[in-house]
């Protein structure tokens, strides 16, 4: 049995989704137990609602929430009775909680996360995403908006994370890193990227595969692309924009000109690219997965990154077993 | 009349599409004549083969090619007798010159229109691209990877020239200017993103409507995209992959499943994605347009560039007639 803790306040959508998403993954996942924080009254009033299976769900009333409105790194001191702050001690001291999900304010679960859960200190944070790559399997994308401002040294710290993480979540041995930059020859790049190439490719524990251009970014060329927040976040954001741009296009033409086997196509594009649903924001660099759901993430997404995290227990269990 | 400065040589295509694309724009622009600069041999038997009229050609014969392969700014000296240094003089000298075509090295381009036709001294260089935006209209990208490492200062600049070519290009006096980030509020972005943005505020000249999301670069809320070139790489990189990658996945489906239908769709989608097409990347904060085509060009984008900055040369005629 693996306990996920899920932090039910602080989501565009309200505690009622994170519950029903966590009573969907009860149902999915037979190993999982849960650990829900927030609001007893509202916990309870939704979990009856959708008929949760009580007998694998722990409840920790919290009474305060931490919003977008408050500062991030305030925020751990001035609600200390947050279901944040409840959620991330409990994870930090429990042995049994394997891993986090809020959908809530980003940069507090960052501050929080390492606050709480460091694996090294003065290690810069690192919010990755993993999103489908066009030859098949995924491509993690460390960083998408953490740490803006990088230098060379933080680029090859997030590589090391990134190989990490596609080792215990996908059992890849050696993934390979790529380097976001603005052309392929090791010439191209902002200053901290030239610098962080040549550190790269000497690192012996990364299997450095050279520059990466945005048209192939999330080609598969690489399973890791290291980037800056700021670029990251870029790519990040300009794919789904232009995935939501084009598939809007087809219904425009498909509305205007009657033509209903269009709308076959948008419902197959929309599951394709709907990255949202895949699984949120994994913070990399603590000691237990931390996962950033979006703020308007749905029952079915909930679901989803509560089975990444147990997929991600159990792979580290096995990983740590033949080690 | 107005007269362009196409150097045929340095593209992937090979000077016959350069002529070929020369002579489709005088075919479609009658007010159009050309200076074409490179190898008199090559350009007179492209000429030839399709019909070109060369009442209103004039040739420049050059004996030398800048290639990728050169030092960009070591190649102005090293090779003074190229097609690439011959057309850039002569477009500084020559008042009947009103801009020019190249399909060669970026770099050296750009290098060189920053040394024979600088507006300013010690401002750095600008290669935008104007996008379709979402909303219809245009936005111009500035910077897509002339200046990766840029301050504050810089993006005010790029602020200033990426709103005089709009106003150039389209007459519109004062356009919409969005600054890129990682989120919308103006505490988000990497130290010269946040500085920038307390500058374009308080700059009088410049329509300033805030950070743009990646989500959103390219929606239409702002004519003018200001970024430094690394991010602007991946915006302008990012998209073209995503189009790229959707169009591939309908062609599959199409092709799987055998719907004709769905192809039909596929050619629209790629005419409204194929950005090549559209025009290439302006070099700005120069005395006049210099445009730099994609390598892999073909005759079309070259006749759409020639009429691109025809189109510049009116407005800017008439913008000047007005003031």
């Amino acid at each position: 049995m693996y306990r996920v803790v899920i932090d039910v306040m602080g989501s565009d959508a309200g505690p009622a989704t994170m519950v029903k998403g966590a009573a969907l993954a009860l149902d999915k996942y037979e190993e999982l137990s849960l650990l829900l924080v927030g609001d007893e009254g509202a916990i309870r009033s939704a979990a009856d609602e959708c008929g949760m299976d009580m007998s694998r769900v722990e409840i920790l009333h919290a009474d305060e929430v931490v919003t977008n409105y408050d500062s991030p790194a305030a925020a751990l001191f001035t609600k200390p009775r947050s279901s944040l702050v409840l959620a991330l001690s409990a994870l930090a001291d429990r042995d049994d909680l394997v891993g986090m999900i809020n959908a809530g304010s980003t940069g507090a679960l960052i501050a929080g996360a390492m606050r709480y859960l460091p694996l090294e200190t003065r290690v810069r944070p690192a919010l990755a995403a993993t999103l489908p790559a066009e030859r098949g399997g995924f491509v993690c994308i460390v960083d998408t908006g953490a740490t803006v401002d990088c230098n060379a040294e933080t680029l090859l710290h997030f590589a090391r994370l990134g190989t990490e993480f596609m080792r215990d979540m996908y059992g890849n041995p050696s993934p390979k890193v790529g380097l976001l930059s603005n052309g392929k020859e090791e010439t191209k790049g902002c200053k901290a990227v030239k610098e962080a190439h040549a550190l790269l490719a000497s690192a012996e524990d990364i299997n450095f595969v050279g520059n990466m251009e945005g048209t192939n970014a999330l080609s598969g060329e690489c399973e890791v692309l290291v980037c800056d927040g700021f670029a990251g976040n870029q790519v990040l954001k300009v794919t789904e924009g232009t995935a939501r741009r084009i598939i809007t296009d087809i219904v425009k033409i498909a509305k205007k000109e009657g033509k209903a086997e269009y709308m076959e196509l948008v419902g197959r594009l929309m599951a394709m690219y709907d990255f949202n649903s895949l699984g949120g924001g994994i913070i990399l660099g603590v000691r237990k997965p931390v996962i950033k759901a979006h703020g308007a993430s749905n029952e079915q997404s909930i679901m989803n990154i509560a089975g990444m995290i147990l997929n991600l227990a159990v792979k580290k269990e096995a990983y740590a077993g033949r080690t």
